[in-house]
């Protein structure tokens, strides 16, 4: 019997293209020479054009919670009056960092599976004054919700003109619609493992004017996630502390292989993959942990059937060959989540589903054989026509 | 004619073997599975035997300054008084980031050059009182000096035994003898980028006792390199946020070859090494930098000589395939800087001096040819005979 590669379904790090994987492999160069700084210059360009930005787009050498220290140290004083909109357990922790900062943080929570409320949002930032800062989480992946940030910038560009709107896009960014420019993002982070099909350790943090003015008398400690020295290098290509020169590496191969599919068409493949995941879920009797009108192409969580083990779940999908990821928080043992972004197709999918079918049959659930691959593959399908 | 691979002689990142090269390929695996747990318990146990400790050793995903910044901000609060022996570049920078926090930084400093003068220190720490913590510096990248670790902790220890000994032993661990218990070091941080022959991306940090009991009531902010959140992960196999997993691979295989080869002959290598380049630049008429009683094994630096530019010396070593460092801080431009640590042999070191001889000849230098490379492996024996 042939073995094949698992099925590596989490929602990051996600699974590399060949290209990726093997520019991983490269010998290390002298990252203070000039081939470095092409290759850095020529990253930063092709990040700025996913980001849809002309904002400054810095690297960082971090996993994404470095990112987001980054986007609350060097715009905020202690005392600071922020906004947390969070609607999952990253969204707790973009709050937490603010306030293990000094930050005087209000937050607007949700029902986890639900996206923000934009009522309560406008009634928030209405009924306090002086906002520094509104956090807010683009795709949630703890619950698997994409939030409306056009709708919710617009929000706050109207409420409270003076904050700044700093976005936690890690697991979202390249792999859903998103315009960093268009709607008036003033700071945004995303990281490597994510759409981005590469290793993890690199992120990304964009800046606006009106952000570095902020950084220009924030007072919160910073040196490591110091964005200000971030610039200062990368103006001769380089970065102040050693780069991740093998992720980078593995990066600029990404970024081909981005450019070539073009945006759009990454967000209708994506589009696809997550129908697909959501039709095939749901026909093997799943409930869906999102709001559907919210339900993020990105990743997909659902609980785990009554009077089953997530132990004994999992141990199930892992044995033939899918990797999924459990629940965070108060949600764990409780659902499950399939990452669908970056390096997926749905042939990818259809695979996962059919994993997932397998194991409720052998978990004696009464699953209709054949089903639910073929609502999934009916569902991407309708997804890519809808699309054309 | 053949096309040779440059030879990569910065003191990081350092060139890596071919094994850990393609380990860097590899595909994604779940951080938050079993093979991971299994990955990195077997790396922290191997990490600790290098770094010859029954410490706790917690992984970062972080440059080098993250470690630190992760050395600083978990131990001191602000206002603490901290002691701070800097001998260049990377010694001012461990200052700075405890300033940056908020501690009340003393600074003893060398001319650069010079190893730390261990009467000044023991006076300085005889003259306050209080201190909380000493940094200190192992290896000096910047001056390309090798500290007097054990004596300058024993120092401490007599002056200030209540002070926390923290030591930066980013580039110098791995490749010279070092005892983080025999020494009794509190908290001790390495790269592994340098001599663990890994691509940049990870840092470790090992931490006593005495340093947790410090840790529980130090109150600088921190999050992203809170090391108990990683000391809590680390307890069943994962980091507290996503670590740079395709550097983990590597560091798994160089940690292979560093027990194949056993620490005792990894120091003679690098002794060996050392004592070369000093031979061949001497040779070559090159003023070395280091006090030669401190001169590092794992770097050396030279003044480029009068009457040349750095960037046409470094032009011509460039075409000639030698990829050296330049000169830090007030000495930029002014010195160069050979790395020879991590994965290196002594024909590596022969080949960069034979470079230098051919581009001192170009230059009209007063050079006989052949007689540093003659000098250089002569060095080498001599150096592996006594070690004998």
């Amino acid at each position: 019997m042939n073995r094949f590669e698992p099925n590596l379904r989490i929602p990051g790090p996600t699974s590399l293209p060949d290209a990726v994987r093997e520019a991983g492999a490269r010998q290390m160069v002298n990252h203070r020479g000039p081939e470095f700084a092409i290759l850095q210059n020529r990253i930063v360009d092709r990040l700025k054009a996913a980001f849809k930005t002309q904002n400054d787009v810095l690297i960082l050498t971090a996993a994404g919670t470095g990112g987001l220290e980054a986007a609350i140290v060097n715009f905020l004083s202690p005392g600071d009056k922020v906004l947390s909109v969070t609607i999952g357990a990253f969204g707790d922790r973009f709050a937490k960092i603010a306030t293990t900062y000094g930050a005087e943080v209000t937050k607007v929570a949700s029902e986890w599976g639900k996206a923000a409320d934009t009522v309560k949002v406008r009634e928030a930032l209405e009924a306090g004054g002086g906002w520094k800062a509104v956090l807010l989480t683009q795709n949630e992946t703890s619950t698997a919700v994409t939030n409306p940030i056009a709708e919710l910038a617009a929000i706050v560009k109207a409420a409270a003109p003076d904050a700044l709107i700093i976005v936690d896009a890690i697991s979202g960014l390249g792999a859903v619609p998103f315009e960093t420019d268009a709607w008036d993002l003033d700071v945004v982070v995303s990281g490597s493992q994510k759409a981005w099909m590469v290793a993890p350790g690199l992120c990304f943090v964009s800046v606006s004017p009106r952000a570095w003015q902020a950084a220009a008398v924030a007072k919160m400690p910073r040196f490591y996630f110091d964005l200000a020295a971030h610039k200062t290098s990368a103006e001769s290509g380089q970065t102040p502390w050693t780069p991740a020169v093998a992720v980078m590496f593995q990066l600029d191969v990404a970024l081909d292989l981005i450019e070539q599919e073009t945006l759009p068409e990454i967000w209708k493949r994506h589009a696809a993959v997550g129908a697909a995941v959501r039709a095939g879920l749901t026909t093997l009797g799943f409930k869906l942990l999102a709001d559907p009108a919210y339900a993020s192409d990105a990743v997909t969580g659902a609980w785990v059937p009554e009077g089953i083990e997530w132990k004994t779940f999992n141990g199930k999908l892992r044995k033939l060959g899918l990797v999924v990821a459990g629940g965070q928080g108060a949600l764990k043992g409780k659902i499950f989540r399939i990452g669908h972004l970056g390096h997926v197709t749905v042939p990818a999918i259809l695979n996962a589903i059919a994993v997932l079918e397998q194991t409720m049959i052998e978990l004696d659930q009464p699953v209709q054989p054949g089903a639910a691959v073929a609502a999934a593959q009916v569902a991407a399908l309708k997804s890519l026509q809808l699309a054309k």
